[in-house]
């Protein structure tokens, strides 16, 4: 009889789900969109009991076994890990998920931050698999984070550990959503590339030819994935753009490096997928700001290796090592 | 019979020791001044083997056992807890220190950085008694610190955790001596306290007259202590400056709550002499600068108890731990 745990990832556009196996595949899987974040924190949860539940049923037509279920939610998770204390994209506040959850379903439940859920993935099953000290940074719409230590996820006295897109790395720089300015995230993530490269296309600087003939005259397709493609076409300022994402990714993995000291930087988020285009700026730069660089080891800095599935696979996994 | 360790804080200035009890109390201490770091390693070794001679020979005239020995250095110290990897202010590099004393001294011997051993001592008998995760942050002429999540020190991959000094806070900031700039031991430590005074007397400000004139004609009588005293009487300019340590000082600390997310803060070091004069302001910066502030609850920040016998308790402390 096989057995499974049931993996859900809540991000700011869609609830992913899975049936998960004790190697970390993912057996089957559904996804629904997230509910507008005007509704009830009740319609967020519903939608979650509706994706469980198509699985449950196709765990027992096969006749497997769900031993639990883990839920990675982009917002502030309680040291509990029982309660959302905060969660702007959904509309949630000291939310007592775990809670209402398990009334509804009758399995023990995880809730974890959809980053410390991915990180426990890449560690288990994927880049960091031979690590035991690791930061995992996700560069998405902005940057979230986790941090491995021999082993363990640390979660921080709060649970709020690990977010890195709010450390301040310019003095009165730009302005964030977090209400403060010069986040790091305003400079490292797809926002901060997708603003620059909106910048020189709405001023139509000449360097921006290639990326507007891109958007076919719609400025809604500017998005990160496109100037990644540019990139890899070769267009020099799609290259550019990337170039300084990543310098600004080294500046905050150094200052990572001096507070953490891991072994291991694992990148993932969408813009990972820029792969070398990202990354090789981004090491020199953290290898000209490392403090104490050519007298001390230092960490590596990769590239993730399961891409969207991480926090789905990571949160079924925390769920069955918490049993 | 009475049960000792030996710990020993071996600083840029001066090695201090003593035999500390169970309950964190020097029962005996003794000091010497660190040999310049023109001289060779060893001399560093032999004048702390003639300190810890010396204190041995007092444990036996009193009849005392002393269980083992525990060294807290100004170094990145390997995860081995054996090798001192770089002391700039030592001139070791790879000084297999361990090696060495259990060597001359016949005892086990510990050797940790030395802000490491401060944390411990707060957390073990100090202002961190009852927190489980702390971060220390010992402000001298830098800052230097120590991470404790869950009641263990977190060394890192390769021992070097903590060095938060070196956090790059100001791009294309201040030059600091470890080659970089902008790293926040520019803006909130004992040197940029005197550097931002000795600027004002230098240019014979007439904001820097009360300064001024407690230095009697001396340049070289400016230091943190005095700047302290002055804004204790009073004067406002050395208030000011003391608050823009501060300020600076939050900032860095709402990064690492960002980052780490502890319950405290304990803010060591000649610097934090200032209390109030220091942490009002940084209390306000940091408050300023939370991610998630109104949203989480918040990390306290609070001045060390033990002053500059922390070193060398949390040493003895932590190789009784080890034993």
């Amino acid at each position: 009889m096989s057995s499974y745990c049931l993996g859900v990832d809540i991000g700011g556009t869609k609830v992913a789900a899975g049936l998960v196996d004790e190697c970390g595949t993912i057996r089957h899987r559904t996804r629904r969109d997230t509910p507008d974040r005007s509704r009830s924190p009740q319609v967020v949860e519903d939608t979650i009991v509706d994706a469980v539940e198509e699985l449950l049923e196709v765990a027992r037509e096969e006749d497997a076994r769900v031993e639990a279920i883990g839920v990675g939610a982009a917002g502030f998770v309680g040291a509990d890990r029982a309660t959302v204390v905060f969660a702007p994209h959904l509309s949630w506040r000291d939310e007592p998920l775990q809670q209402g959850l398990t009334q509804r379903v009758g399995l023990p439940i995880c809730v974890d931050n959809d980053a410390n859920a991915a990180a426990w993935a890449e560690y288990c099953f994927g880049a960091a698999r031979e690590e035991t000290h690791l930061v995992m940074i996700t560069l998405g719409t902005g940057i979230g984070g986790a941090i491995v230590t021999n082993g363990a996820l640390q979660r921080g006295r709060f649970g709020i550990a690990g977010e890195f897109g709010h450390m301040q790395i310019v003095p009165d720089g730009m302005r964030c959503e977090c209400g403060n300015r010069g986040c790091w995230e305003q400079y490292a993530s797809g926002n901060a590339l997708v603003r620059e490269a909106r910048a020189l296309i709405e001023a139509r600087s000449p360097v921006s030819h290639d990326l507007s003939a891109r958007l076919g005259g719609d400025p809604s397709a500017l998005v990160g994935p496109l100037i990644t493609e540019a990139a890899r076409d070769g267009d020099p300022t799609a290259r550019e753009l990337l170039t300084e994402i990543g310098q600004w990714l080294g500046v905050g993995l150094a200052n990572l490096a001096a507070a953490i000291d891991p072994g291991l930087f694992v990148i993932g988020g969408g813009v990972s997928a820029a792969g070398e285009l990202l990354l090789a700026p981004a090491r020199e730069s953290f290898r000209r700001r490392l403090p104490g660089r050519g007298y001390r080891p230092e960490a590596q800095i990769v590239v993730a290796e399961l891409g969207p599935d991480a926090g789905l696979i990571g949160a079924a996994d925390l769920a069955r090592t918490s049993l």
